[in-house]
Formats: C-alpha cells, sequence, structure tokens
C-alpha cells in the first residue's frame, strides 16, 4: 500500500523568514510539496501564472467559493487568496507531504476542514528581532513595520492553536525542527497500527 | 527559570535491543539520564549495586510500596522490579531528561501517575526478527525464545497505549526517531507559551 502524504500547515508573522523556511525544508526533503494558492491580485512582472500563484479574477474566485473548491481562502490588504483543494488532494495521493504556507485565518479554516492536518506557527525569537528583520528587507515605511507588528501581536494570540511553534532564530535549527515534527509524527502509535498485526 | 525535565517511559519486547537504543541515546544527549530500579533478585557477580539496580530484600521493597514511594512497580520472573520516585524527581529538577526502561506493567502505571510522561514502545521490525535476536545472544533455549515471543505478543497489544512506537531496524534510525520525538514534543505549542507573553 503506497503512503498516504501529510498535509503540513505553516504559517507566521509576515518577515518570520516562513518562506526560507519551507525552501530549506524542500531543498532537503523530496517527499515535501508546496502549493500554489489562487489570488486575485494582480501579476508582478517577475511572477508567472501557476509559480508563485493561480492569478484568477474576482468572479471566479466567488465562482470557487461558491462550488466549495477552496480548502481555505482569506482575504488580506483587499485582496483574496485561496487553496484550491483538489490539486493539493492530487499531490498527497502520490505520496507527497503539501505544505500550506497560509495567513492564520486560512490556518483556523484548515483545522476544521482537515483535523488531521500538522499545523506549525514559525514565530520570531523576539518583536524586536521582527522588526528588524521586516526594516531589513527594505520596509523602510515604519508606520508599515508598525502595522504589521501589530498584525503580529494578533496572530500570536492565534498561536496556541497550532500544534506546534518553532522559533525561526537560527534557519537551520528551525528547519531541523520542523523536520523532527514530521519525523516523529509518523512515529505516533496511532499511525503505526499496521506494526501490530502480527500480535494479533 | 530553570528547564524542568522529562520524564520518558521506553518500554519493548526483550530482545528489540532497548536498552542499546537507549544506550545510544545518552552517548548523543548529555541531557539525559538513565534510571536505576530497584529490584528483590539476587545481584550478579559481574553487577555492582546502585549501578544496574539497587539491590535490596522483599521486605524493603513491601515497605517501599506501603511507603507509595515507587512511580511504578512490576512483578517479573518471580522477582520485584521497582522505580524509586524520589531519584526521578531530583534528576527532573536539575534538569534531567530521565528515561524509565521498564516493562510494559509498569509503563501503563506510570502512564496514570504521571501524564505529562512522554511514552515510546520500541517494536522490532518483525516477530521472525525479534526471535532472530533473541537466538542471537545465545538463548538457545527454543521453548524459552518461544515464551518470549508469547509475551511480545501481549506487550504488543499494550503498545497502542505508548504515545509513540518505533521500529528498531537500524540502531542509528531508531535513535534519530526517539530524538525527534523529544525534539518536536518540546515545539508543542503548549509548552511553547512563553513565546506568546510578548502578545499579550
Amino acid at each position: 500500500m503506497k503512503r498516504k502524504g501529510r498535509l503540513i500547515v505553516i504559517s507566521g508573522p509576515s518577515g518570520v523568514g516562513k518562506g526560507t523556511v519551507v525552501k530549506a525544508l524542500m531543498d532537503r526533503d523530496p517527499r515535501v510539496r508546496l502549493s500554489v494558492s489562487a489570488t486575485t491580485r494582480p501579476i508582478r512582472p517577475t511572477e508567472t501564472d501557476g509559480i508563485q500563484y493561480h492569478f484568477i479574477t474576482h468572479e471566479e474566485f466567488e465562482r470557487m467559493i461558491e462550488a466549495d473548491l477552496f480548502l481555505e481562502h482569506a482575504q488580506y490588504v483587499g485582496n483574496r487568496y485561496g487553496t484550491p483543494e483538489k490539486a493539493v488532494d492530487e499531490m498527497l495521493e502520490q505520496g507527497f507531504d503539501v505544505i500550506l504556507e497560509i495567513e492564520v485565518q486560512g490556518g483556523v479554516q484548515v483545522m476544521h476542514r482537515r483535523p488531521d492536518a500538522i499545523t506549525i506557527f514559525i514565530a520570531a525569537p523576539s518583536f524586536e528581532e521582527l522588526a528588524r528583520r521586516l526594516r531589513g528587507r527594505g520596509d523602510t515605511d515604519e508606520e508599515k513595520v508598525q502595522m504589521r507588528l501589530q498584525q503580529a501581536r494578533m496572530e500570536y494570540l492565534i498561536a496556541p492553536q497550532y500544534q506546534y511553534i518553532v522559533v525561526n532564530d537560527l534557519l537551520e535549527d528551525a528547519v531541523d525542527d520542523v523536520q523532527s515534527i514530521l519525523r516523529s509524527e509518523e512515529l505516533q502509535s496511532e499511525h503505526q497500527q499496521h506494526l501490530l498485526k502480527e500480535a494479533l
């Protein structure tokens, strides 16, 4: 019997480096795939449709909601983002672990819709460090930085609903942490029942 | 605030190599200590009191049970074995992760008395392989081997009550598994609440 993949939700505040953690994880583990979200925000010159996002219209987005085709969807700064469920399920059936790198709003939806999902919140070592990272990536508009920190505070209040909280201090440690989580989740006795068949 | 250690129960059938896994784990991780059990069985010429076991009389053992000084205790082939609770708690207070390498009978007692314990059952890749290992360590008496396999079958029926089941196929993999479990347990959001204080 072929192994079915696991659904993994990774959330965390803007600037915490969750994209970097996810990328490093995929470099290490060929069983891990990243889900491509659909969005209504305009495509940027550096982007390709279907790679960073599936770029769709507001009307298409609404139609997908009505047809219940999203695993989760959320609104962010006037644009809409959603995870098409079918593509995720196909990758899971093929045996890939599928990562959803999504906002907490969507993360909570996945917890309810797919209670078997592994949910990980990536936190910063401190808010001071988070502010430093936000400024470091060229966000020099102090008002924007303060707004993102305020948003982060709200996200931290939702973080306890995630199963795991990983601090992204040193990248390598954070990736080790996530790999430990994925490894140990497979060892939980409820997933190891096949080992007992000889005893029965 | 000093980190308090975790209580770790490791059980598994005779011959599965749990002692080897525990020893390799301690070689890798200086935070891990092994609890020394008390027993009523006679000391062997190769043993030292207080190292392999605390060798005590049946009367002392009874007195300790009555005074509720055991974290768990069990009977095995006419001899009694128990874990003195005070020594374990002292090591935990000092910040060590303390391993109890005990029978499932004692393991279930610990689950009830200390629900925060991390419980790991070490399984063999197969019963055939378990039989091979039992014979390989010089147990040439086939009746004894069959008795141990029968005992293993009983233990496997209790295994689902453990949180994790690790297969000891290749030793290094099994030790990696246990280390992943210990690492990911620390990342569970209920143990990471201190990270949220800045948001509150």
